[in-house]
């Protein structure tokens, strides 16, 4: 028994922290074996406390402008949040009760109480980390969650998001951030931008995503009308494809002057297209007659996909897409509550042979950055690496969505450093309207880089002095340059 | 050299047990961190004694309501098993020799002497696991399998076999199965299930489960025969499509009063389609005058597969599948040996979209419970977890057939947990005919939980308090849970 | 803390090893956990001094046949490798500064100029591991490389290149090279390989290889030419469709007599179709007057892929295939640099249809050796392991191209070897150009077998006495199994 203590010394580690919340615990995510922690504590130490930098999300503008106070922590924390929801509702409970899609038909200390119950069934989950780490270092929570606390959580959670250091700005500040770009509509005027840009109170850089996919695809709810208000907007006069194109380029151009770096793009596929001008023109007028097919739109995004890159090598922006990814799977859902409400569903895509047309004609181009992300993790291995390996224009994107979660992120690095090294990805991607998870995010991606290169040092593939730069590198280098911060 | 020792226990240890067997470890299967491993073995005593629960398989239910006794040692446990067969063929022997498909051109005594000739092939792979552990735990042999030892423990084997000891009832009660559920066909009078179920002396549920695919599958041969027995026997006098479809419902209701809990199919793909009932009766005309195409048979199993889910809404029976299967994909084997001889053989299958008809129709309906399986681990982090964590209606299925087995099942709750939690999962299931290795095939499910939750404990990620939850969650509850037992 | 350094080995190790390189550590590549590592120590033991054998690559057999020595160091090392400068380019240098496709804008200096000034871009690669464990162990070089040392070790190799040492025969020996394979066009006079054959000083076997993809692929530049040519010299007279044919037969035959023991395929896909004569003779004549479609093209080149099998199973050569590869990805780059500039990108391929026409004819012929390889990792669990694990044919191929380095090679046994053991696998193959790598790739892949067994050891999967045989045979005897060697 006393040889088993000796080599346990996880076991008498944990025994230990009993009182101790995972959150608490400095070696959180980090790998079992003693040896390989030693290491990835060392390289975790000179990142944890760097600025963050978040290139790529969906917090709203207007929250850091206004400096807005939180709504109540049901309304913060829960109903936004459809990693949150979906698995509460996989698990019985109607989305009505999580007051979704502007239903109100329970108050919100309701939804909390259905949260708090379901929370055993977040073990496990990236949102479970993300969500624990909140609680206690953005929130000071130190009672568990659980049915019974449910009520108190509430009221001390709520008394706390009305104070003033529960503020977006106070937050902002003291989660260290450096960098947040949000996602627009391209024909936001980015007002809020503008006068967060020019607020000497406030010191980060709040910067607008140009994201188009709502002018593209002809399917989306309000396409026609929507076209019709980009080119009478911004189209130079100029009427139907052409004006089009013009007023895609001439808004892409107002949001860099607005200090956007990046457009990004929900295309079905990462197919892409080069039309001949008159072949695009049928299309897109078919399109405003009502008359296009699935198959249409589909040509017709595969095109725009080629158009802003074309666009990009002289803008600058930095091309960011996320293809296939099923939106609102189940109809009746989304009737009745919406996009975004937990039911997007991946399916397989590829991007080998759907990529070549436009990199067959920007992939050397001097300046241009494209950055693919997927959620089919095959491709990480079979033909992102070698495309990023190859390509200069071609940055890999981080691990997205259902795959932003510590097994996942280390399954990425395995698949592509083999290929093409630490120094041909995005750097982290935290993609969310979560603000206070934030910090949880970047931390978590942090601790599994170290947790990587940990092993890979203790396999001894990199030295420890390379691997000390490396983890900076990735974390603090990767996004500035893939991004052009 | 002293160092080296004490960072050495599993060596230290391995020399320790230099005279021990592998299955007599009882460290076998769980992590080499010593730390983890201390973890695992706590979590592991929480299950191992745990009745075994086995909703899927392919026992006979006459074999224990008759308990009759097992045959010799290969015709046991090599000739039906084609886990086994297709390893020794793969090697050079032929199937004849293993006295596959009815053939006699030896004695069993001599297929015995090829698979304990090739038995070191077995290293490494799942079988080899179970054959182990049942040679152990269950028929106490003491020797090692190899050419020189075969005809000895052929002998020995033979001997206990015909032993009272062995008789199947006496085996399920050793082996403290609670539920145990075959897999019948739809006109199937389930006269053994019934007599064990009236039986006082007979403790445990053997349950049936309807299994229609050679009812629904145009090209299984004798489809058109059986059709018109199943509309005869079972149609309330309705003829073609409407009798089919009325007997389909009558029978499904035949199996419940029987105490089946499940419907099982394996479709070739995992499509689904709702066809008017005008394109279904045309469909099913057209096969009964032989005159359906490949395509045809796929479009009306999608529609099958429709239907299914439709009465199990109504009908209560948990419904399972497992898609993307090439049946006897070597047809000069499966013309002399008949199905299921070991050349069944994986390929790639979505289901994202292919389920989408279903789903949108019955993904939310009360009550229902879906269960995908698959032999393609792409789809497990890509679109199974995913659907399992929004619709209440599906649960992932076990890793199943050639993933049934530890390494894989580590890669299947690394893919899926993250996205899905420990509550979405089906439960172990064996699938298996091969009785004697029922327990070893539970205990060799029961160690991997424990090692992959030894891990995230061992990292931080999940409490050692809940992580003792969820073991007995995982094993005991989750089974009863999603085949509603 | 002294506990937490009890427990630290990796990194008082590390700490130890400060000075030493990477190359230099005998643990290099092993796993961390101290008792894993020890297993896998011993394991390697038994196999880091085998004779290399290497039944696939790229080396020329006129280097070998004349003693030819090296060039610089850049045309030898940089250059030719696709791997290496891929990355190079993707970092932004352009390839003519890799004086590549016969470009010499630049000197060979400046060309190790840029590989030394890009060569951290190479940590965690798999290149970046065979380089620097050849920089080390076959050049001796104790400087680290880096763009300061660049002309000092250009210099350092240039000189030691010009000596007798590094001719390539006394290097073949360094190596403990037992068999070489090249491969080789099936017009080739394989004179080369005759005059070593019969060179009483040269002890090693080096054998060609039947590559005759450019005569199948209708799209190869000069298929016609060279078609033609092929007939005239080996068709026996016959004309068309049969002259080629038969030509093929005799050519093969040809390198049987020059001791080939296999051919090799590039094909597009694995997709392999019996055309009858006449449908197969249409296609052909269709193509020499210039009118194939793609579509042709893959529909003959699929029938040649049976055919070839059929032909193996007559004259005994070993068939390896390795499909799914998107040559010549960036036209621009093809056209100035020529083809195996590092824009071949993998794709997604199936084999299990793809392969059944061929399968079901030649699956079971006594004495055929079909070898899939694949970049689609994907394939390896559901696919290649299964049909692997019943036809006697099929041995799986090893990790190859991007997916020949460590974790890749982890995966890869992980996937296989639960359904087929470790029985079945074709061996390591080394599949290079880079003469000068070779001991080196087939140390990393010693280590990985190592590493791999030493885990499933310590998880008391494998006995550490089998595990012992099973190396040998893994790196020893399958090679010579599945080459017939």
């Amino acid at each position: 028994m006393s040889q088993s203590t000796a080599h346990s010394p996880s076991l008498a580690q944990a025994e230990g922290l009993a009182q101790k919340s995972l959150a608490a615990d400095p070696d959180r995510l980090l790998p079992a074996d003693p040896g390989t922690r030693a290491i990835a504590r060392d390289l975790l130490a000179r990142v944890e406390d760097l600025p963050i930098i978040s290139p790529h999300g969906h917090v709203e503008a207007s929250m850091l402008e206004l400096d807005t106070p939180f709504p109540d922590p049901a309304t913060l924390l829960v109903t936004p949040d459809h990693y949150v929801t979906r698995l509460i509702h996989a698990s019985g409970v109607p989305l009505e009760r999580l007051r979704m899609g502007g239903t109100a038909v329970v108050e919100p200390r309701e939804t909390w109480r259905e949260f708090a119950k379901a929370w055993p069934l977040f073990d496990g989950t990236a949102s479970g980390y993300w969500m624990r780490d909140s609680f206690e270092h953005v929130f000071g929570l130190t009672r568990e969650v659980n049915a019974e606390n449910a009520d108190a959580l509430f009221d001390e959670l709520d008394a706390k998001l009305k104070s003033p250091a529960f503020r977006p700005r106070q937050l902002f500040k003291d989660f260290k951030i450096e960098v947040l770009a949000t996602t627009d509509d391209p024909l936001d005027d980015l007002a809020s931008h503008a006068a967060i840009a020019s607020d000497p109170t406030f010191a980060g850089r709040v910067l607008p995503t140009f994201r188009p996919d709502a002018y593209i695809k002809f399917a989306a709810a309000g396409w026609a009308g929507r076209v019709q208000q980009l080119i009478e907007t911004a189209g130079d006069g100029l009427d139907g494809y052409a004006g089009y194109i013009r007023a895609m380029e001439n808004r892409r151009q107002y949001f860099v002057e607005h200090g956007a770096v990046s457009s990004d793009h929900g295309a079905r596929t990462a197919q892409t297209l080069r039309l001949d001008e008159s072949a695009a023109t049928a299309l897109f007028d078919k399109a405003r007659r009502g008359e296009a097919t699935a198959q249409d739109a589909d040509v017709f995004e595969a095109h725009m996909m080629y158009q802003m890159a074309r666009m990009a090598v002289s803008d600058g922006l930095v091309m960011t897409i996320h293809p296939g990814v099923f939106r609102n799977h189940h109809t009746d859902s989304f009737n009745k509550f919406g996009a975004d409400t937990g039911h997007d569903i991946p399916f397989a895509v590829s991007y080998t042979e759907a990529l070549r047309p436009m990199l067959e004609d920007f992939g050397t181009a001097p300046g241009f950055h494209f950055i693919p992300f997927t959620i089919d993790e095959t491709v990480f291995s079979r033909e992102i690496a070698p495309l990023a390996g190859f390509y200069p224009s071609v940055f890999i994107g981080a691990p997205w969505w259902f795959l932003d979660a510590p097994d996942a992120m280390l399954r990425f690095r395995s698949a592509v450093t083999e290929t093409a090294g630490f120094s041909r990805s995005s750097g982290f991607i935290d993609d969310t309207r979560a603000f206070c998870s934030i910090p949880a995010r970047h931390n978590t991606s942090r601790r599994i880089e170290a947790s990587f290169l940990a092993r890979v040092v203790a396999e001894r593939r990199v030295s420890e002095a390379r691997a000390h730069d490396i983890i900076v590198d990735i974390v603090d280098a990767a996004p500035r340059r893939a991004f052009k911060l």
